[in-house]
């Protein structure tokens, strides 16, 4: 099975190397890998971001292991240039509508969250984040002048009914094999895009009668991750939420250098990243947190190959080497990026 | 000076009494206060939530105290007879475009905070929100069919430059007035409205060379939020992203019971209301936690009634009932609305 790597910028190729090394460790089956460019790196080495030739390897590939983008010195290039606009256009491109991200705290870290203890070890819940509408990619969009010459600028909210409930499906049936319970998110008392999302929702969930579905503010559901986040166990927002809850969900877990993500089109190709970005602040000083794209690595041998049996392996040596004290500073610790790789393939057993 | 009061829905009206007891008691000046309907409970009156009559009462007075809007009989209404509508009436017919959401914890409740102790004692922000502008109000907005037929739902977020230089004074000047730190809140890398906020951001900056200016992606500052919200003094941002940070901020001090805020037009008239909503699941039932509405009392005094000296009084007062224990539910505690309040009071000495 072909694999494409796609580190990007910032800590990207340190993470995505260390996720290599724990593959072939722990015995995942036939793959083939293929590294291509993309991000900030692409643009500096051939103009554009998100080469053809990139996305003609991720269109290949069976599922994608991507690092992360984001480069300051990118960030005064026209905006279809710089290197935000390459994971926007994966996901626009290969259909990868479904953004699955888990929040489980791994008990071992219940000291490193900024969460009281006793909150923080409640958390297990999967944020299922619709990735390829919304106010992201909505048209029309830019800058203009109004009637009185001013500059304005302006974006489109929007989702047809159609994406909202193919994403909704997607919340039920992780619903229906977790807990039973979906709570979708929106903002359905002052947006229109909000109310259909609420109509809708309401609509697919005739087809779940055994799935207990309710509703929140963003406003609200901010709040609550933070008060009570135990109370949630599926999540369905738009892209826009989801990205600001996903990043917020993160911190209640410990840190963001542990949350791993599955963007999954209708036939569960996939695109596997950290939820992290480029980190250019502390990019090759070997300090990032591995974790993250290790367990992506594992989602993607879930979710796209069929080797759940090596995905729990893996899974299972990250909390090993959790209760064995390694900590990335991320995490209070001082393990370098490749110690803490070398702490969960010697938990591999 | 004529207060108007607008108690709405819910545990609205309860608040409000105990803030107004409050204001007697602690000897604010020249005060006549004209009631008037609001939200759910207006259009049950009157068949409209912001009827003619309240909004006149508004105008006239010199400062507005609200409790808060929504029932969910009203939730099957069409929009513009719902709750909500009412307060989003109320800012946008008065121009009160600048929301400042101060939240600081007070000692006493560094337990009822989610956060650990020591993350949340470091917690003394204000978040100003832009209140008339953004993807509330942009248009065209509404449902439509697609080419293929498909029910739509859309939206426009929108700035101009004028909005966002007036909300970035209050912003610079509010940094000016405490730390000299600025942050502002956007998603310049992917939306264009973003985009033309920052920029405007960066050019009204060059007016206030003292402040210290720094730029933060909304899921970025909604983690950081958790992390560590210490690093934090005065942040600026729009509609929507204040929406939601500002309720996730209000648990980081322990109770979205807690939190006052100020929508203040260009002239520093107001009006003030606590961030918490109607909450009907307790109204009625003497739980509510006044605080927030007292606190908002206490900034009326200080932004639009030129009686700072009062508003310390109060402010001093709610540190000290806290201090001898008194906790409604929200915080743990059982004391009522009103015994919440008598402790206020019998701590204005
Ligand atoms: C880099 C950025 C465009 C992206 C997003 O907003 O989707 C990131 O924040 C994410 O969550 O994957
Ligand atoms: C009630 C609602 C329309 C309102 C808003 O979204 O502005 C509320 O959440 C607030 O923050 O004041």
């Amino acid at each position: 099975m072909l694999i494409a790597l796609l580190p990007g910028d910032g800590i990207g190729p340190e993470v995505i190397a260390e996720a290599v090394r724990v593959l072939a460790a722990a015995g995942a089956r036939d793959l083939v890998f293929e590294t291509a460019e993309v991000g900030g790196a692409a643009y500096k080495a051939s103009g554009h971001p998100l080469p053809q030739a990139t996305l003609d390897v991720a269109r290949r590939a069976d599922a994608i292991l991507f690092g992360a983008v984001g480069d300051p010195d990118c960030d005064r290039l026209e905006r279809h240039l710089r290197p935000e606009q390459a994971i926007l256009g994966l996901r626009k491109e290969l259909g990868l509508f479904a953004n699955l991200r888990p929040a489980k705290l791994f008990p071992e870290l219940a000291d490193a969250s900024a969460l009281r203890p006793e909150i923080a070890r409640a958390i297990d819940l999967v944020i299922i984040r619709e990735l390829t509408g919304d106010v992201y990619f909505g048209q029309p969009r830019g800058l203009r002048k109004t009637d009185k010459g001013l500059r304005e600028g302006f974006d489109t909210m929007r989702y047809d009914e159609s994406e909202i409930a193919r994403i909704a499906k997607v919340g039920f049936e992780t619903a229906m094999a977790r807990s039973g319970r979906l709570c979708s998110v929106d903002k359905a008392n002052v947006l229109e895009t909000s109310q259909l999302w609420r109509d809708v929702v309401m609509e697919v969930s005739a087809d779940y009668p055994e799935v207990e579905l309710s509703h929140m503010y963003v406003d609200n559901a901010a709040m609550q991750l933070v008060r009570a986040p135990g109370q949630f166990d599926v999540i369905v927002t738009g892209n826009l939420f989801g990205d600001i809850l996903s990043d917020q969900a993160s911190m209640c877990v410990g840190s963001i250098g542990m949350l791993p993500s599955a963007s999954l089109d209708s036939s569960a190709k996939g695109l596997y990243e950290p939820i992290h970005g480029s980190a250019p602040d502390i990019a090759g000083q070997g300090k990032a947190n591995p974790l993250a794209t290790i367990l992506s690595a594992a989602m993607m041998l879930r979710y796209s190959l069929g080797q759940a049996d090596v995905a729990d392996r893996i899974e299972a040596a990250v909390s090993r080497a959790l209760e064995t004290g390694h900590r990335t500073a991320d995490l209070g610790g001082n393990a370098s990026t490749t110690a803490m790789c070398d702490a969960v393939i010697a938990a591999l057993g």
